[in-house]
């Protein structure tokens, strides 16, 4: 654990993960090209659906020439893969920017909500695309699910190290917080925003910090 | 509220949700032909996926001829539909068979939940159906998750009234414990049964009894 990057270095969209083998870009001008057919390959994506998508629909959006898809990618299965990484490490790093220096315990799980609900609203083609990764890049998904809950399990062992957090099953306790902001999101980020998103924060932070239990 | 039946009725799986417009059986043997027909769905979709299943497939598996499909369902995507209400009511009945009459508040969500990692792991094939609903049948899809947020919003109000659970926002505890259901179900039912379902129901029940706060 200690020998790895730190979670902002590790996370960044920056470092383009998912270039095919070999394809990696060596240049910013190759990282800025790249970049635009990953973003470019989201609105395909999540407009077409992974079986309608096309790679002519993608370097279109992204004003690119097919030959430079190629540069990058191998196909779009392959783009499709390296959409769901850079997704994955685009919500962790967001959530890693809005989160206060030093915080920690449920102050610091409420915020992560916080930041999860702003992306999903601003973000709401991130449900359909790693939604389909089940289907179309199963491995994926499944890397983007036990990665996030390996993240939140590392956040709640420093907060229980710290005091902030009661010592417990931070396994499943990631498990169930993971579950928690992916349907709150879906519910309050991406079908309706008729609720604040203190609202609901609040409402969660409640429900962690002293739980619902009327029997004591 | 008070007019509608009481939940076994309303979610039982016996009621045939969904045979296409003037195609409800009328006969015992019509209503256990449509049966096999959405058993016979489940594994099909399942294993092929939405895109390559087959009503032919469907039948097959079913041992019932072609003319017997369309006696009840009027496409590929009329079955799907209503498999999708189906196992949204197999996993609501199975749930309640599971809840011990008169349970109320935390100990209740626990027997749901418990019933739920049950279900997951005897049905490990609710969730790619579920799941590729998004794709295939999104207003199915919807509703299945918003008639489930309700009914646990609904089991949350009586547990309030009851006084075995503390007042609260319970739309959003309902979406909260939607979620933390079906990740949990996904992690420790479908993926992995490296730990008992007691352990889970009982790390759970302990963060929605008194939260995991360490600040009293």
């Amino acid at each position: 654990m200690a020998t790895e990057p730190p979670e902002d270095a590790r996370n960044s969209a920056d470092t383009h993960p998912g270039a095919s083998p070999g394809k990696t870009p060596r240049t910013a001008r190759g990282r800025a090209t790249m970049r635009r057919l990953l973003d470019a390959a989201a609105q395909e994506f999540a407009e077409s659906g992974f079986h309608d998508a096309s790679i002519s629909g993608i370097t279109r959006r992204a004003g690119t020439a097919l030959g430079s898809f190629y540069t990058y990618f191998d196909s779009k299965d392959a783009i499709f893969a390296a959409l769901v990484r850079d997704m994955s490490a685009q919500v962790a790093k967001a959530a890693a920017a809005k989160i206060t220096p030093g915080s920690s315990g449920i102050t610091r799980e409420g915020e992560a909500l916080a930041a999860f609900l702003g992306f999903a609203r601003e973000h709401k083609e991130i449900y359909r695309i790693i939604d389909e990764a089940e289907f179309a890049d199963p491995a994926a998904w499944r890397a983007h699910y036990e990665g996030t809950a390996k993240r939140i399990t590392r956040r709640m062992d420093d907060s229980v190290a710290a005091g902030t957090l009661a010592p417990g099953d931070n396994e499943v306790r990631a498990w169930a917080i993971m579950g928690m902001n992916v349907f709150l999101g879906l519910r309050f980020g991406v079908w309706a925003q008729d609720r604040s998103i203190e609202e609901i924060v609040s409402a969660t932070t409640a429900l962690l910090r002293g739980g619902m239990g009327n029997n004591r």
